[in-house]
């Protein structure tokens, strides 16, 4: 009895499949490398990522949806036999190119945006969050023993990881408000605390949490939070629940809650050394969020493509949608909001290629108050013109715009990129006011 | 493991415990009559609707979740047994006030904000959609025979109904479009179409489905439609699967996919007559906007009183999120957009009583233009205040959300509402222009 | 030479020429008496004022510009007969309605929304800002001495009269910051400051100047400022030269910038007495924005009908501007946004009437935030269906636009009543937070 | 008389001195040569053009507003003197830089926001509108004779031009309704019509207009239009007078209603030949049209850097407004509006480089959406900040702000530019759609 709608599930294939490199993407990459793993990307989306989608959305919807999808591991050998494998790893971190392949921040930009476009593509390229963060924790500032142990089978994709900040008691976005403690004894720390939004801490595969907590509630403000690894399960280490984001668990991944109770690791697990918490969280940012940016600017693209096609296949009240004023003018704007967003977020990528994530934070900040709001109000108009469709599971949009939503919040609410944003431009201008 | 979180729960309770009868209220409200229900049904949804909601939440997140949760059964017979029950029954379509208590649209439009605020609240007074709605059909254009078969059990509660009017196939907000057939052949209409949006058709208490479709393919345009009543079960009549609004199915009751094969139903289930269709779509709108608008606001309200709670009780950088301008600057034109909305919706409601459903059209068209979309952007901004917790299942903000941003589509999209008010308003200046 | 821009001109008439009363105003008026005046100040504007206004316009570009034009002279001498005089003199202040005609503020409220549509028609009517706000300052505060003086020839409109508060050394939104000195010297006042925005002071008819300053400033931060009243013109006051608004300069009215240097005062002439300032602001402020914010009102109803007539009167590529659907779009959302303004203020304008504006201050701050910003959108949208023409003299829309604009300014910004409303919010919901 | 104001006047120095060439300038320059005039540039404005400014305003509120301020005619030799001369003209129009000095139009782009920000500086190196437009236009489909005897001298800035299409009575926004008629007479046209909005033919400088008018009105739609040269004085055109924008006139430039009765001209001033009308039209706007955009960033940069100063400078309610956070958000989002819309200019200017104006068609049209809206968004945030003083004469925002909103009119208005977009996008998606 799926009909008309399993049209339009088919109807759901890639937009990029009509497409070859526009001028703009050509332009936007500078080496023949970029341009070289952009088409490679695309050929593996259209062929195999885009087909996949609706046995996924099958797996999703059954029985043992808090189980790995096999179709996702099959598309993960294939893809890391092609070479797709670890795209994000940048060069500069990476010389002699041993762990990816190694593309500059704005090139691998570019494809991010492909990958997005399809919920699940990341991870098939070991491109998913939070593994990149924490992968890049770890090649930055891991250990020997903290790097073989844990980063090795994350490159290799045969486990998964998480990232615990976030505390239901505390404002988390002021990461100095993190409570859970991190105490040494001996040989040891004990970790106590209380997390949620623990991402991917329900897939089976995960065996590796990042924790941030305090090992100095003496230490200067900045200084009293350190970032520990703890391995996944651990004693007294309780997955309490998913959390859903609009109805959505994002199974098997999930949003979870987690309890800390006395669980107890060896102190070579803790990373660069206590109280480097913050310089820590800080390098892991920039990039990700670029990531972030690019995979919304991949599911606006896929939206407005989706819009326009509704727009010109539907009639109403004497015309078709796509004839209608409105509608056009709605497809105006998305076409322009998404052409700004990504300028935006290329010269990001070229800022932390050039000078490093600390020297583009106030074009970090600034793509992060942008390219989420942005999505939203772009996928929320493809939703619209879908009628009533849009908002359910029969076109991808409902769940996109859920991930447009809670990305304004993520890696940070939009309230606090434009207070970075503006702090910066004030400070550009002391000493000129009376 | 719920501890901080369960915490939370506790404080979702009734924001209307903490006033009593308001200033705005008292006005709003004429007759002593319409002040006297609005205390009772908030003195009931402060002792028995709220502290029921997290069973209900509890009963949806089961296995039996597609079952009805007894405890609303409950709450039904204890509702009607304080004659709290058919609320919205029109004085001026219930002369002696034997089906409902007799009160105008304007004085029930502030019941149904109060119930608005728990999402299962208005089927606890049998005030919910779509029996209302359909309930009102009845009264108004039923045969004798059709009133005491369905009228009666629905007005008692024992049953519940649905309405088939949109179609996969076609833009159904132009209801030219629709295209199932009901074909007359002899004493039977054969009924066959794909529909889909029939809200409540997987309750299992639904025994009747109104069904719009097509008597007379060549007569005028607005002349061709019926709507007939079809018993459920019936055979033929396939209920799908359920559709998704954003992750929410709203189960038991469900938003349906159906299919209808040759489903045969005695002719004297037509309502009112072959082609009138339009006319009965038209007169069921108007009262049911109201009632739908009225309820977002009271979903606004609640949203605003969390927005304000949560920006009292969090600390982040450096200070009370409340003390934060932007947040008080959120929190302003909420309120500020919650008094607007709700004047024009009582404004609207008062023409209906005053004039009719027709007369007051712009002004419906307005209000239904107005109040989804305003409480769409109150809930968002209630949720941004919340932080990550805003989207999950631990506030009912995701979830209200989830209900205004539906509401800009059903009962005819945005758009639709804006060609009427344009149309109007153009009309009057018609001879001015040169 | 002015062939169709005279047109222009002419089409530029009463809308309400063509309206009578329509069903909301009918309801809005409450009382026969307000309702006989809307009809009596419908049938002046028509007959007398919109005719005038080329006349107006032609010495606001003449050599002569500021000086009084006569035509505004003579209507008023026909509004006083007619009866249609300080009709904005509320009946509780004026209990056997000797000043004015008795009308309730709401009452009232429904007339300064037809003035409105042109600028000079509520001096016609001896009800234009800012003497009706001094006149309720003499007329509640002022000793008699102060009334027969002052009060007297401003009720019967042979002088006017000016405010000055706004100082351009200090953020004078915050009027603790106002530094003007108003010393005592014997029997005497001592007034040295710098104002400047002292609307009217350019206005040969302005006789006497309402100034705000500190008579202590030791005192408690409310009890600092006090007002006195200063005969125009004094020694010491120099009016230095008018301010423009936009490319307006308001003359022959103007707003002036005002030095006073050891202007000498008798003490009578202080209102209420030393440390009242505050109090008198408060009180001067309520029905004054109920009277802006309906005039703004008028203007809006003014700009919609030549949004729509122009747009049904101009053709591009291929229809009707009035056919497009973004142009009915616009006309859609100005019409809503009217309607929806105009409820709050009249609401706002009862509370008034009611418990007075102190009871009514959250409803006033509301109305001020949201009026002038809604009316702006308006504007805007009819001056763009224009075209160019829509920024010039041609039609009065870039003029009212300027109006709106700084009405979001005077008597306080936006965000000063957004603060107001949130703070109220937010104490509704102290205590609940936790 | 002019205390604090006037140091409000020197406050308004260039916010270039400050800044020496930042890194995103740096990055948008790809040429050393673009990079040296843009240094140039920022020298002599901050040397010369500034501190002229005062003397400009002056001129203009003095009776001589209509002639010529001398100080502009000093620094016209003075910038010619050193080379910053006719910068406009790109180097692919200008083979052997004899004209200009050869930069690309993304080069120049970024000289245009330098001279944007004081409303006469473009004029200053002859790179002022009309006259680049109407140059570009001799320049490419020029006669020689036409070449001589009118690029010649406005190349040399001895003469200015004007334009005129618009007219009164159509919507002129739809090029294919002007209706002035050129009829061929032997050796002569005849020119009738009437025009407005012909900036520049108040200049006593103005001595040529280029006229748009059908030739041929039964030729196909987008071939009945030519252009031809008129000069100025000729007998039958007559300036009838200025028109206003928000009450600017922008004396002595000034925008112009004309009207032709029986002028003639000889038929080789006729530009192109018959019905080419369209054809040159298309051609001019695109460089126009970054120009444009490209001096709104200017006027951004300056209103921002106002902005700021001014809420460093101001306190109220206790605490200085750059510590409130809602002007803080208002700069936050100044700020990433202009970066986005920059970057999108620039990326037009690119493509007119590298494709031609036809091929950025739909980047021009973007562009034209985005930058004037934007601008009259930030304008506007940083008037408000100012207080009233941001809509007088004593800042430039008030005016900075009129030239943005009436650029959402002239070379087509927003509605225009978004249908261009969407056509464009529609159009990728023909095929897809079912
Ligand atoms: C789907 C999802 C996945 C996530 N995954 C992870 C994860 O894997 N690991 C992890 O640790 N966290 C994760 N998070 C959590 C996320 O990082 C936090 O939600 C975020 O940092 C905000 O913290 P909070 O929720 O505690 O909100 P709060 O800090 O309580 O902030 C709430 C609100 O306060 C207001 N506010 C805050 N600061 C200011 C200010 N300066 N000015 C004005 N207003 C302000 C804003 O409105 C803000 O939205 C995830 C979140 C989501 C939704
Ligand atoms: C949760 C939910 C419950 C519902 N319950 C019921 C139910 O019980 N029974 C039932 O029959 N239906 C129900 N509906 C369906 C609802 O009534 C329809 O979705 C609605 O009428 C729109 O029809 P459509 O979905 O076919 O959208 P379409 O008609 O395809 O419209 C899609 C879009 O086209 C555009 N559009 C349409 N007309 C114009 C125009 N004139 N100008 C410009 N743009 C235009 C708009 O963007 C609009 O959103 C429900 C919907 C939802 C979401
Ligand atoms: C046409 C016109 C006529 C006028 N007529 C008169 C008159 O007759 N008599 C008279 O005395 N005055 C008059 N005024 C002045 C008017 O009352 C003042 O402009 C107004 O009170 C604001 O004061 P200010 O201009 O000093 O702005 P400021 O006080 O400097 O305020 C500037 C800006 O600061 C910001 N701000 C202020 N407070 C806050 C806050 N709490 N949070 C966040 N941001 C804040 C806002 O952006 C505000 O716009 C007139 C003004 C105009 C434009
Ligand atoms: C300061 C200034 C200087 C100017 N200088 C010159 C000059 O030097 N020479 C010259 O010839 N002209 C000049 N113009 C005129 C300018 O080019 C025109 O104003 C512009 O082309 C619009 O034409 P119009 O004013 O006739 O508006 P109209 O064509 O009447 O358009 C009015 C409105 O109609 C609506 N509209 C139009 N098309 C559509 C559509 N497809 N869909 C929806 N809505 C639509 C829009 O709201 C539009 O704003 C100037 C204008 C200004 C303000």
């Amino acid at each position: 009895g799926l009909g008309a709608v399993s049209k339009m599930l088919v109807r759901r294939r890639a937009p990029s499949l009509l497409r070859s490199l526009s001028g703009v993407q050509r332009r936007l990459i500078s080496s023949g490398k970029g341009s070289e793993y952009l088409t490679r990307v695309k050929a593996f989306m259209n062929e195999h990522v885009y087909p996949a989608e609706d046995e996924v959305m099958r797996h999703q919807n059954s029985a043992s949806r808090w189980t790995v999808p096999k179709v996702i591991e099959d598309l993960k050998v294939k893809a890391k036999s092609e070479g797709l494998w670890n795209l994000w790893v940048p060069a500069d971190l990476d010389p002699g190119h041993k762990l990816g392949v190694g593309l500059s921040n704005e090139e691998y930009a570019a494809l991010a945006e492909e990958m997005g476009a399809v919920p699940f593509a990341s991870e098939v390229f070991n491109c998913g969050a939070p593994d990149t963060g924490n992968m890049e924790v770890l090649l930055k500032y891991g250990s020997g023993e903290q790097k073989e142990k844990y980063l090795t089978p994350l490159l290799d994709g045969t486990i998964r990881s998480c990232f615990a900040m976030t505390e239901p008691a505390v404002a988390s976005s002021d990461a100095t408000n993190i409570e859970a403690s991190l105490v040494r004894e001996g040989d040891s720390y004990i970790v106590n605390g209380h997390k949620w939004w623990t991402s991917g801490a329900l897939d089976p595969r995960c065996k590796i949490c990042i924790v941030m907590g305090k090992t100095d509630t003496t230490a200067a403000k900045h200084k009293q939070q350190s970032m520990l690894l703890v391995p996944m399960p651990s004693e007294g280490l309780e997955v309490v629940r998913p959390l859903t984001v609009f109805g959505y668990d994002d199974a098997p991944h999930g949003h979870a809650e987690v309890r800390f109770q006395n669980v107890t690791v060896p102190s070579s697990n803790m990373i660069l050394g206590e109280g480097r918490g913050f310089e820590i969280a800080q390098g892991r940012l920039g990039p990700g969020r670029i990531h972030h940016c690019m995979r919304l600017i991949g599911m606006c693209e896929r939206a407005l493509s989706l819009h326009c096609r509704r727009a010109m296949s539907r009639t109403a009240f004497g015309g078709r949608l796509s004839d209608k004023g409105v509608v056009r003018k709605d497809i105006a704007e998305s076409r322009i909001a998404i052409d700004q967003a990504r300028l935006l977020v290329m010269k990001a990528a070229r800022s932390i290629d050039e000078g490093g994530a600390k020297k583009a934070r106030r074009e970090i900040a600034i793509i992060k108050a942008v390219v989420p709001l942005m999505a939203q109000k772009v996928i929320d108009s493809a939703m619209q013109v879908h009628g009533a469709a849009g908002f359910s599971q029969d076109t991808p949009l409902a769940y996109l715009w859920s991930q447009a939503r809670w990305l304004r919040m993520a890696d940070g609410p939009d309230e606090v990129h434009y207070e970075t944003v503006a702090k910066m431009e004030l400070k550009g201008h002391e000493g000129d006011a009376r």
